[in-house]
């Protein structure tokens, strides 16, 4: 197995049976959005990642970005992939038609990105921070930087970034330092260091957008102080041509674990009389409207846990596939075989199997809210939606991650000392995965969100409506003959049960003892993820044997998909009740030690 | 924070009052090792680790072995930390005194084998491998063999290695292939390929003594046909000075994911006119003879996952209380804190404290034991301790290397975005633990030694004797007044329980279902771990509080202790359950898929 090959036939399913096409299609603008429209876009894209861009996944990782005197050096192919991708179209799929781009639904754009994610983590980076520079700017304007930027970013001839870290500020934006002085002409001079940009500086085309935050001369202390501006590369005259170089540059790349192609920049803006900086809507408001964004860049994130899940799996497998070591337990006569038959690793497999495929409908079905969210005609359902995805995105970006890194080091495992080595590949997909955890805020960060601002502050009301929902699959397996799903459905009952008391406990004491329920927050996270994913791989086994039973799809397949969902049961749901009592009874045991007890 | 500082009051807690020195000074020849002659070697053993060890770890890591043209050259430093080592004696404190060697047991060069780990795990492979190669020539013999080598090696003019794996033979040595031609002066000469040899060439010492497994020409297929022989780089003249190179050479090093200082090497013997080799004890009893040592080295490997854990929390400690970021939850008027201070990152930094710990005490009971297996003055005693260690065995290799790459992992998130960037050294430690759940038997091939060999076929016996002592435990802490060590008792008793019905219901299934058995196998390893391991820090706690009220001790220290303890009962003891439900229902779900579904 040396390249990645997209797994259609499940994000097929996952679309078309498991979200429903309608979730969006029924949207005002999106009525084009048919099975059709779905299976051709799939297939194009997976070509792509197929055969430009995973086949540079090790090249980058071998060949890391290099800087020198300012100037970074992409691995060799990654330039030519870049606008291989934007010539194709797939560089403008969500942006807005008004500039030049597609407006697919974010439930159709998510597959797509989750391809990318897979073949090549480190190229994706470029485009996901242009989208990402493109909405900050698409969102909240005004029109003048509206028109000056977005058609070259919406075209793939500029790139861009998001400028938030600073050595002291990394989560704690806060403490953001960049000074940015008023000028007569209405711009501003920008001056501060920033750090871990990704894609701050790179060699595939003529400019980089810069989205900096930083605080305006006698600005408020705090994240009230805060403003956005745009700092591009070059500075760009009315007629739209280049013109100067701005007072900005990238002194240094970081050495990194994985993700080697991705050049993580230490930008200098300043150094001279300061960079020319334009203000993104009013001032102050630059950390609120970095989080506007945040949604979607949580999302993409969560995603590329799925991804590096799927590609470390494919990879795991066409190895158990192939290596032949010992005879499998207890079956007599037997001779030397593959070691896919060996019980232990059949069971890795399908922990890489199950939580990939639950991460995958978690995360489209979350995408589908999305579009709801943001485009559905009745206010009232756009109010539910976004408070759906609110709740959701961190459960999506921290569990999906979480189980990136935990799948990929699986992955590693079943190589046994091969994937120790690192011309094998499975090493790579552990060291790119194990930023995800962390950037666009750590999974501690993401934890801290969702039992705050997501349950606490409303008494989880949004987390017992999709947890009703859950217990509304479980009844219905429950309930069913079929021995497999009966199973699936008993053991998503108890997950529900356990995921709602949590729910319940949090509420209580959320305003009383917030220390104790941040202590416990990571759990929370992770049991609501196994049992939301867990809701999702049972609804798939249900809707996989009415298939069956009808004779529909690929028998194979939907067969794969009910013992998926009842491995998912058995091994991963039934780990939701420990996490409960570490959520509720654990926090306190964290709260009990002394710092100088450690 | 950046150099190793050896945990020695903590190891002097588990040896002196929780291991306790009588369970090995009361031996026939160890009678001298005293709490203050244990005080000493930690002490010296600490000095080299911090001063000369530990600064070389990330040297090593930036600077792999190079090969050139069959010559091996490690990083800079690191020959004169091997004679630094050698030179104060450190290599020879676990030889047999007839060669040279110190003959300290098992359990107090545990602690000194944990600091090499820890200071610098790619350093440590050397002596370790060493040792193994000793051990083998000096229990199986002729005498021979054991004049001509041991006094080089135990004195460590020369190192050792062990010649296992070929490409097709991994964990299933039934596939070697390298042949053994024997001649008319009694040797042999050896032809084949030997892969991922740790050391298998380096330019510490003038020779280098191979222990080789392979086939002579007419022996059996299977492990019953596989012979062990001696064959030395350099072949060594009647009056032991060097003579001819032999015919085997190193082909090439690995480029691996971690422990970059060690030499992992491609070895081809016989590539003229075959190795000179020296049959060690029988032919066709390779296997067996390897598999008397395997017991100390799955030991010294499961204790480089706690080695590496104690790493990685002391970096993480230190960042976390250096690093300002946010202001601690539900703290009224807080300012910028230390990250220590925020709860996720507390129950972070507990996580890899408890397990840390609890990893230790079980491993350094383990060694006790073994110390006892081999040198209790009663027949029926070493037999009983033999059992003991047979059955903890997999279980510290197991479930310590995989709490040291989970620990490893939890200091790189700790760390945030700084964990990802290697310059921190966070990331080196999970690059380097990676290999430890593979290498000397993978967590899998463990585990099915676990639950057949270890409990299966004695319907487990000795699981049961250890768990009624951890019962005892639990009991009294139950009926204590003290809340803490009430609640630790309950959190074990249930542990107990639930380790108890898994270990009978295997005893039931292995027989008639094998597969099943095998399937769960990797959570019964996990349970008894973490059952154990919680077992140790109960018995901790209640010595600690008992040291408390006596107004013995360091009271911080202690008080950490017993609230540790209680950390892992919450949060650790209480996953038991739902492993003990994967480990015995979940096998049936793996087993059900087909190989065409994955």
């Amino acid at each position: 197995m040396a390249e990645y090959i997209a797994p259609i036939k499940d994000m097929q399913f996952v679309l078309k049976h498991v979200v429903g096409l309608d979730q969006v299609n029924t949207l005002p603008g999106h009525e084009e959005i048919t099975e059709d429209v779905v299976d051709a876009i799939l297939e194009e894209a997976s070509k792509l990642a197929h055969e430009v861009l995973s086949p540079l996944n090790i090249t980058g990782d071998k060949n890391p970005s290099k800087w020198k005197d300012g100037v970074v050096t992409t691995p060799p192919g990654f330039k030519d992939a870049y606008w291989q991708y934007v010539n194709s179209g797939w560089g403008n799929i969500l942006s807005p038609a008004k500039y030049g781009g597609q407006e697919l639904p974010h439930m159709i754009a998510t597959p797509v990105e989750e391809m990318w994610g897979s073949a090549n983590l480190a190229f994706k980076l470029c485009p996901m921070l242009t989208q990402g520079a493109i909405e900050a700017i698409a969102h909240v304007g005004p029109d003048a930087l509206r028109e000056k930027f977005l058609p070259n970013m919406i075209s793939g001839k500029w790139t861009g970034t998001m400028n938030l870290t600073e050595p002291q500020a990394g989560s704690d934006l806060s403490l953001v330092r960049t000074k940015a002085t008023p000028q007569s002409d209405g711009t501003f001079r920008l001056k501060g260091q920033k750090i871990f940009i990704t894609y701050g500086e790179h060699d595939y085309t003529e400019n980089i957008i810069h989205l900096v935050l930083a605080r305006i001369d006698g600005a408020p202390e705090g994240v009230k102080g805060i403003s956005l501006f745009v700092v591009p590369k070059f500075n760009v005259k009315p007629d739209g041509s280049l013109g100067d170089r701005n007072d900005v540059k990238c002194v240094s790349i970081e050495h990194k674990l994985g993700i080697h192609a991705s050049p993580t920049a230490v930008m200098a803006y300043g150094e001279k009389d300061g960079a020319t900086g334009y203000l993104v809507g009013e001032a102050n408001r630059g950390l609120e409207y970095m989080f506007i964004m945040m949604n979607a860049a949580r999302l993409s994130v969560g995603l590329e846990g799925v991804a590096i899940a799927e590609r470390a799996y494919q990879r795991a497998l066409a190895w158990s596939r192939e290596r032949l070591q010992g005879k499998p337990v207890g079956v007599k006569g037997a001779t030397t075989a593959p070691i896919v038959q060996h019980p232990d690793v059949k069971r890795m497999l399908l922990t890489m199997k199950s939580i990939t495929e639950a991460s995958r409908a978690l995360a489209y079905w979350t995408s589908a809210i999305l579009d709801r969210a943001r485009e559905h005609p009745d206010e009232e359902e756009r109010r539910r939606s976004q408070a759906m995805v609110d709740f959701l995105i961190p459960i999506v970006k921290g569990w999906s991650t979480e189980n990136g890194i935990d799948v990929a080091s699986l992955g590693i495992q079943v190589h046994g000392g091969m994937g120790f080595i690192e011309e094998t590949g499975a090493a790579q997909h552990l060291r790119d995965a194990r930023i995800t955890t962390i950037y666009e805020g750590t999974t501690g960060i993401q934890a801290n969100d969702l039992v705050g601002r997501k349950i606490g502050r409303e008494e989880g009301r949004t987390a017992l409506v999709v947890l009703a929902e859950v217990d509304k699959v479980a009844a219905q397996l429950s309930g069913e003959g079929d021995p497999t799903l009966k199973d699936i459905g008993m053991a998503l009952a108890t997950a529900a049960a356990k995921a709602r008391e949590t729910v319940q406990w949090i509420s209580r004491n959320f305003a009383t003892n917030a220390p104790a329920v941040a202590a416990g927050s990571t759990y929370v996270l992770k049991l609501l993820g196994i049992t939301f994913g867990g809701w999702m791989l049972a609804r798939s086994a249900q809707i996989a044997t009415k298939q069956l039973a009808a004779g529909e799809g690929d028998a194979s397949y939907l067969k794969g998909k009910v013992l998926t969902a009842r491995f998912f049961a058995d091994h991963i749901l039934s780990q939701v009740p420990a996490l409960a009592i570490a959520a509720t009874k654990g926090g306190e045991s964290v709260l009990a030690v002394e710092e100088s007890f450690l």
